[in-house]
């Protein structure tokens, strides 16, 4: 881990606009999902909406193997060119991993092309996420459950497309189950979906919940694989002498 | 649908036993299977784990387009000459469609290569079945849920490989979810399981279920696809004339 | 294939600058593609970037199953309120079926969320497409390869996500390989990636090719399933009664 | 890699009947394979078809996180419970890579519920791997191509199930294409298949090689995943305290 260079970007509203949130994640969520990932050896940095760049410099993106990202109520208002500059980067092999009510930001719909809608029920409801794919990385150390107390619920049909990999199925009471973690690629970049984090629930306190935030950053982090060449190319030389055969 | 041939498979061992199961089936699981899509235009003979080969002789086999299978207690009972030869068929492109504690047959967990175990309760509970996969076409003519107010639970982890596609997750009462429409190919043959259909519910009697069987088999039908070489192969001929560019 | 409402877009743009294109296709590329469509039954209508609105009206759409798309020199003249709104016919559930060098048109782009780059030459080389998925209804009554003895060579790695399915790669003499036939599903409606068709070949006027467009139409046509509830919705009703088990 | 146990085992036959597979592989195919992943840091120990139980005892697969399998002509003299013990390992967890002629194995065929067959011809051809999944870890140090002067072809239709991620597409100048790096799930284990290592060529000795198997040993060790509950369970606890908003 140690090396790892991640960022953990922050919308930051609902901690000053609410003393709930606020009792809950008093140095805002960022600092919740940074402290237990600086814990386990990454250099973690956090940014917010209301910095310059919303603190997503190309100097910080530069330093940057893999971004958490959570927003809600603020999606409009990040910066187009930072959501491109972000999906550049995505394409270029940093890895992304989208937070909650993230499903609705710009960069997560723009990486998708889909609508990325869902339903929603705010009632404080147990989750059970259940591991449906236990030989992947991201389960290292999980239950066949992880059990949330309270939280808010997503229900299908959940708008993305067909995800690489399905990690994490919810159940909620009231009637609704979610595929709640699950992987794309993009370009060169990994992504992790992970439902949880409702900001009104301790669920960034959740040791489990941490435990596969860690997992998820191990497992996204960049693969030095190809350069691809583009463009128009020369074909293969020497073909001839290499494979004489071919007569 | 016309000339599309489908063979009902059904242990039928739970209809002469219990009375409880006939008043449900009076003429057996594979009766109220084929009897639906007869309706619908489909070719439909069944056979019965007593009859000779189980029925499914070579004879039948090769008039078979699409093979269900249901079974319960008498999986050790199925000859594994008939597994073989339904398998071949399989590969061949004979579509098959693995019924509720189907999953435990020889031939599923043969063409699966795992366990295929999972979670099971006898309460009676609530089954919500939920489409994830709405452009699939074993979701047309569907709701959003297919609601079974009895049926067995069966819950994840579901010891299967990867699926191909997920068309249906299920949602229970008791804390459970179960990947309740998985598709699988198995050399040009076509898998569906539906997890659904306890023989002391009227699960078959469900016009949604129904409807997904028959979609089912319109999906799994063999394609009149190539014929592939085996073995050792000639190369491309004449590619140097083809392709003098390169040189 | 009765009933279905199929919509050809052509840039049309090479056929008018070059006589050499022009003699392949007189009548243009749309209507090389439309001409066999029609003969197998379904109602063709074709459309161009010089028409207004590109012939793509919401009238037009609403008459459309599924969407062809060829395009080339003039993506960036494709208006951003049309192709918002193809993108949102996908979603609701449209076929569409992109052609070749379509791979940087906006529309595929945008619903892939890569940058759809890729290895290209112009050297009229043979190409020769296998079939990596026979149980592949776009399969259907194809051999083991398509032999086009001259075309454009498109060469790894293509950038898109990794596709739902994979039915056909291509061998290039000149050392390349290629996924030439991509399935993506994005919201209800499904996508097929099909990668032959150079403008100064006679592609199009191949049977097999034309057997590929003709099955991928009727693979991607709509599905009718569900109507999906979004937003914030109540749990399902009367649970307890129904499940007086839990407790 | 410390800590990391691997097992090599090889059906050493070829290297005792052949000078010339010797002069290559002198110490047989598995100390070529065994020695750079030893450097590498992982332990390895080797395991061959003349040993008791094929070398693969009871305590030697207590102490595996990954086997690799190399074989070709002896497939089946394998014992069956030999081939049992690991089928149940992979299900277990524990790693395995297919190389080359194993794809005829009695392992994997079991694994994967089809024939397995494919095409081939030992004409010495220039095989060149293209990576198309440039995030993916086994591709982590590998250029666009590796290139192999020399090696065996394999060609498609392989009959496998849909791979769950395809790394490596091959290309040979007869004509012929394969997907050659593949992975698969099964139970809690993950499974590797990499086509080349035909035992007349060095191939083993390539650099580009080794660190294919390096990254694949990394990748296919056991996740400590959940130890999931199987057969009859009860319900969730306590759900009508806990969510008593469901009324």
């Amino acid at each position: 881990m140690a090396g790892i260079k991640v960022t953990v970007w922050n919308e930051f509203l609902h901690e000053k606009s609410s003393a709930a949130v606020r009792q809950i994640y008093p140095n805002g969520i960022h600092e919740a999902i940074a402290a237990p990932l600086r814990a386990a050896g990454y250099e973690v940095r956090t940014a917010t909406l209301a910095e310059p760049t919303h603190g997503l410099t190309e100097d910080v993106l530069d330093h940057t193997d893999v971004l958490l990202w959570w927003g809600h109520v603020a999606h409009g208002e990040v910066q187009d060119a930072v959501v491109e500059a972000v999906v550049k980067r995505v394409w270029q092999g940093m890895g992304l991993i989208v937070l909650h009510s993230g499903h609705f930001s710009k960069v997560f719909r723009r990486l998708m092309g889909t609508s990325c809608d869902l339903k929603w029920r705010e009632a404080g409801e147990h989750e059970r996420l259940w591991v449906v794919n236990p030989a992947h990385p991201i389960a290292t150390g999980i239950s066949e459950t992880i059990e949330l107390p309270h939280e808010e619920m997503y229900g299908e049909h959940f708008d993305i497309p067909t995800p690489d990999e399905l990690v994490f199925v919810s159940w909620f009471p009231g009637g609704e189950v979610f595929r709640s973690g699950c992987t794309f690629v993009r370009g060169n970049g990994k992504i992790f979906y992970f439902r949880p984090g409702h900001e009104t629930y301790p669920t960034y306190h959740n040791t489990a919940i941490q435990q596969v935030l860690q997992n998820a950053v191990q497992w996204a982090r960049p693969v030095e694989g190809p350069n691809f060449q583009r463009g128009n190319v020369k074909p293969l030389e020497s073909l001839h002498e290499k494979n004489d055969f071919v007569k």
